[in-house]
């Protein structure tokens, strides 16, 4: 008798898994994503999610992997002109987003880290040890990790608007718009002074004041 | 014989929903906050939240009423030097946050927006209408709906950092060092050109290039 359905020997079936655990947790996030609704989207027991992957959370790991290097990212960005690199930083940023399997997968770890605090962990690891702490330690010596965390709020916010909430213009605004607006400030996060009472004509700043 | 569980009439029945709806919807979000999960936790059954509050976008709407009048931030961040509105977005956006009920809501909204349409769509019209849009008509006639979608992307990711993600040592900063920070951006995205080519001393920008 022919076999028709997928078994754990089948070509293609571990990747049927790891797409459709993309597809539900860049939908549902990682908490509402179940181990049986991947199955179910998959066409598969739950049983072979759990042999190919084991748990949910090693699942989501697996998952996780960019289809980029970060490394090469930072490398880049941190290569050429010093006064530029928050024009790299966000044109790396808008690059990554453009492609669609890492969009996805961004997509995924935002969903999932406002809703549990385990990714939200991976997330804060992934951004700071990976991206954002590299980059700014490579830009300033002063104050590296406020200055990836400040760098990191702009970008997260930003890729919030832009897919997540959709908020129009953002949402449409072509590259080099999005890049002559954040760089300016990416770029005073990663190498100005954070402390600075006055800033370019348009941007007179924070008068000493105490508050809580 | 006595009765001892709540009942339609009982006072307090309505805000124990209430409290209960708050904080499944700010743990959970939207999408996976059930009615009768509220129920559970309030110590109702689930009829009686439907009797009160009819559907779960219902109940969601009423939830999310703020403990502030956002008129009143606007107004207050309209009023006063035109070069420190950066400053006085980023100190009300603070003491907002402070206020432990307005921020149980912001989360509610945060956490639901990221996984559920109808509430993203909630959340656009709310931070567009009501905050963000006024606010930028205010400071510029220049693509107000460009500015404001700026803006609130930096606030929206500082929030996510801040209280969601938790990323230090963001997460922890006092606000003089936020308001510092964040001020002359908030600034230039609501006064500043925003096809500068040329930032502060710190901010040389984007030159022109063709993309995507």
């Amino acid at each position: 008798m022919a076999r028709t359905g997928r078994r754990p020997g089948d070509s293609g079936t571990r990747e049927a898994i790891l797409l459709a655990a993309r597809q539900r947790f860049a939908d549902a996030g990682y908490r509402a994503a179940s181990i049986r609704s991947i199955a179910t989207r998959a066409g598969v027991d739950p049983a072979l999610v759990h042999h190919y992957f084991g748990t949910k959370r090693d699942l989501f790991a697996t998952v996780l992997q960019l289809p980029i290097d970060p490394d090469v990212i930072v490398q880049a960005v941190l290569a050429g002109d010093a006064v530029r690199v928050g024009e790299r930083v966000v044109r790396s940023f808008l690059t990554v987003w453009d492609e669609a399997r890492a969009r996805d997968r961004m997509l995924m770890l935002l969903r999932s880290a406002v809703t549990d605090d385990h990714v939200a962990r991976m997330m804060r690891e992934f951004v700071l040890d990976t991206v954002f702490g590299p980059i700014a330690r490579g830009c300033s010596p002063d104050e590296p990790e406020l200055r990836a965390t400040l760098a990191a709020s702009q970008l997260l916010g930003f890729a919030m608007v832009r897919f997540v909430i959709c908020m129009e213009p953002l949402a449409s605004a072509p590259h080099d718009r999005l890049v002559a607006a954040y760089a300016p400030s990416i770029q005073r996060y990663l190498t100005g002074d954070l402390t600075a009472r006055r800033g370019t004509r348009a941007a007179l700043v924070a008068r000493p004041q105490a508050n809580g």
